[in-house]
């Protein structure tokens, strides 16, 4: 089976792309054509995974892969509160692999973006030496200015984050623990937790309800652990923020790995990334709807863990005791080559 | 130099995108903004290049991979007769480049953008132990209902192509000649034909002519080969074609390489890829206004090759003396494990 017949296979999967909405052509052409509604904005966002470098095949499934670089690209969506409309993905097989394993990765970027409202209006497949490149283009629309960027935090604002960030990067260590020859033994981590990391919920629904009850003054979504990507919204913001490490959400399976492999306990909450949760700021009360609306609504759960200073570019942890310290504020780096 | 110093560095590069047109908001934030004006689409297309599939940094500087990319992606806009508007790139650097390199290829991106209209307001920056693998997403406007599909060709319509296909395609034979142990001493290419291949040109602008003056009653751009291409446009609009021969533009240089290779004269031509020229289907005489507004214009010349059937999927080749030959309809199929 060829190139050209397993995109007609990949096609049949995703079906005939209704022309409703936004998608005014699916796939099948050069192009996608896509056409908000007048008062409406597309917002878009692009992003690429690598083997090896974001995933290992040793723990994901081909279909795992290909969903959870949905829910990335969807993440950004949620993160400026854009409703998904539709999604382009290019894909990078190894050589190796087979028109099976292709079908397999597509299948799991179309039914994820499916399930969030997303379909899979065109692509790019194509084959080479490297390791799997999976890249996804995801459009999503939102009333004309009204996208929650990450500029608009001010000092006395409330930072907040939705579930509880960290769980991700500790199943991750055990994952890697497992096929390394690891010098601690860590927990085996639930089937519900390992899906935090194998497949997260991208907050779209969260975003939508804070954006329409509240809404924030800045958000952003947490891939690179949340102080890397709050760090991101106080640059935009010209700001800075105090972390209540008291406040923070309690995950007993992340501090049980963290003390196992010697790390603070906060570890992970602070730099652990890949939850794809949302880290946001409002002004004190203005969510006091949104928290009531996201309970009904069975959402995650809003947490608030600190508060934004006038000191631009300082984050800092604010310990029980009032003891402070500064939260470095890196995450994963991929150009970085000065030790951590 | 970090990722995110890097990143701050190619946003300087790429200025602020000016909120015009279409774009609402560019870079520096989980996702573009854009809206077109009421009456427009956009259009959207992905594509992804990967080292060792694609190109051979052995010829590309890293400066003409990021020009490249992006006038492939530009030129899927052209194939569909839209304006560009904006542009996001999701780039994997191999891990042993540095942050030069990783700028290097972002000037070409964002420089090739700058020059069709076409503005970088995003991307994605990540390193692995892979190859370079660069992704642009790129977004233009039109029309509502104007787009120039595949699936428009009729029995009866006349089939032309711009420019020369097959020069790029003879160059890169040319250029991996050299860098083998060639078994035939093959020509030198002149810079302007190296160019054919390095940098092609997206018919941005021959695009809107046509489109403007015609319309073309179907298009697609040539990038698999000549033959392949037109193949897709043929199973959209279920039709075949009768192909020409002595219709066919002549090159010189593609000829002689093909014959020093031992291949047919046509062999570029039908089936060489990488020349980002369009092919296009119009009733006759449909496009006579368009054809002398291209030459007022200094734009590539338009070439009638043949004509549409109603013999659908038939892709035949005519010579001179009358008789005929099936074409080859396949291009470069990245999943084919049989022999050609």
């Amino acid at each position: 089976m060829g190139e050209f017949e397993i995109i007609a296979n990949i096609r049949r999967f995703a079906e005939t792309v209704p022309v409703s909405g936004v998608v005014r052509l699916g796939g099948g052409d050069d192009c996608c054509l896509l056409a908000p509604r007048p008062g409406e904005e597309l917002a878009a966002s692009t992003d690429t995974v690598v083997e090896g470098v974001h995933f290992r095949l040793d723990y994901f499934s081909l279909y795992q892969v290909g969903a959870k670089a949905m829910a990335a690209a969807l993440s950004d969506l949620a993160a400026v509160a854009a409703s998904p409309a539709a999604a382009l993905a290019a894909v990078a097989m190894p050589r190796h692999k087979g028109a099976q394993e292709a079908e397999e990765l597509a299948l799991g970027l179309i039914e994820t973006g499916r399930k969030y409202g997303c379909p899979l209006v065109g692509g790019d497949l194509t084959s080479g030496d490297g390791p799997l490149v999976v890249n996804v283009t995801v459009f999503g629309t939102l009333p004309a200015g009204r996208a929650v960027l990450r500029s608009g935090a001010a000092a006395g604002d409330e930072v907040w984050v939705t579930g509880r960030p960290g769980d991700a990067a500790a199943v991750l260590a055990c994952l890697e623990a497992e096929l390394g020859a690891a010098k601690v033994r860590l927990p085996e981590p639930a089937p519900h937790l390992r899906k935090k990391f194998l497949l997260p919920t991208p907050r779209l629904k969260e975003a939508l309800i804070l954006a329409g009850e509240g809404p924030p003054s800045a958000m952003i979504d947490i891939s690179d652990g949340l102080a890397a990507d709050l760090g991101h919204l106080l640059d935009s913001s010209q700001a800075g923020a105090r972390l209540l490490s008291q406040s923070f959400p309690k995950s007993g399976f992340a501090a049980s790995v963290a003390e196992a492999l010697g790390l603070g306990a906060e570890h992970f909450f602070l730099h652990g990334g890949e939850d794809y949760e949302l880290c946001l700021t409002a002004a004190p009360g203005a969510l006091d709807s949104a928290v009531e609306r996201l309970k009904k609504n069975r959402c995650a759960t809003l947490h608030r863990i600190g508060y934004i200073t006038a000191e631009t570019g300082k984050m800092v942890l604010e310990r029980p005791d009032g003891s402070l310290e500064q939260v470095r504020k890196k995450g994963y780096d991929h150009f970085d080559k000065s030790p951590a």
